[in-house]
């Protein structure tokens, strides 16, 4: 991890603030991800820093072909889809295209017409105007619903899905069915989650790539 | 609180969900916000909504004079002012201004001479510039700080500030000192905190300014 960028710090102070926490976050999170590859480790990391709660060492789960396949994409600058506007400006090293629909006009009049979340349209119009690429899933468990609808129906041209949504109503369900699809895949079981863990990971898995 | 606009869901399918939720996240705090008003147990609700973690109902401390400053500062549209982008693309809802100076020219040259965070020579470079209103800090501790030594030298208008950096290094301290000032607040005892929490406070505030 190149020193200078640790966790978006650009100053010395903001640089010293980081180190002292990182040394926190990996004492707290030590034995729980024990079993973790380096990159792995690196992702809860950066969660636990940026939530300050380390229960999510316990609650993260990674499918095995998920690093791979996220260096992949990335190194190619494959196309980030966001659910909100949040997930999607807290992403500020990326190389290639952050994007994000829940204004889009068109995706407004789609969620009129099927009478479905402004989120689930967002990636039906995705996958409608050719998207191939990431899905981060940081609030909406709609959306991550949608997109593994797509998928299993080979509508939707995905590298691998970020699927933290937030919440006590079918977030940790939508993150269970998402865990049971072929999709490369991370997840938070249970109701946690949310945009800072979506960006945290995102943020992490560019740091690696650009390190390698 | 309008019921359509609840928790910004904008469809049928949005707005069960976001009920649903509603009514397990007011079981899970009821016992810790009794001593709340109204608009203040509206805040807590939407912090946990938004965090799905309950724990913040024990976490949350809000000066007496919170609620009253901030209606009658959001009522007349005064400049919000966010540490960081993410936060400023969470609030959706608002008629005034929301800035963020975070990636400003000046604010990283300030930055860079005073060997100061980007976040606190936003603050200062907000203050120099007739900034009149609200701070709502996510993220970073040194902003915060820097908000409440221009406050207490008289070098910044504030009406109040939303105080919930997340991290374990600076976080909690900066959160007890701005609880110790004069400055109407609204903190999170300990290390919790972050974006979701900053924009569920501001989020909830508006919507009750613009239901009365």
């Amino acid at each position: 991890m190149g020193d200078k960028m640790f966790m978006g710090a650009s100053t010395k102070q903001g640089h010293d603030i980081a180190n002292k926490s990182r040394e926190i976050v990996i004492s707290l999170i030590k034995d729980d991800s024990k079993a973790l590859s380096k990159e792995e480790q690196d992702i809860v990391e950066r969660i636990v820093h940026s939530t300050a709660d380390s229960e999510y060492a316990k609650l993260v789960s990674i499918s095995s072909n998920f690093v791979d396949n996220n260096l992949k994409a990335l190194k190619n600058n494959k196309t980030l889809l966001t659910d909100i506007n949040m997930v999607k400006y807290g992403i500020t090293q990326y190389d290639g295209v952050v994007e994000c629909y829940i204004k889009n006009p068109d995706v407004i009049e789609i969620a009129k017409n099927q009478k479905i979340t402004r989120a689930a349209a967002a990636i039906q119009f995705a996958a409608k105007n050719d998207f191939k690429g990431i899905i981060v899933v940081g609030n909406a468990p709609t959306a991550l619903y949608e997109a593994i609808k797509l998928y299993e129906n080979n509508e939707i041209d995905l590298a691998f899905i970020v699927g933290v949504p937030v919440g006590f109503v079918g977030a940790a369900d939508s993150k269970e069915a998402l865990k049971n699809s072929k999709i490369p895949n991370i997840i938070i079981k249970g109701p946690k989650g949310g945009t800072p863990v979506a960006v945290a990971c995102v943020n992490s898995l560019i740091q690696t790539m650009k390190s390698k």
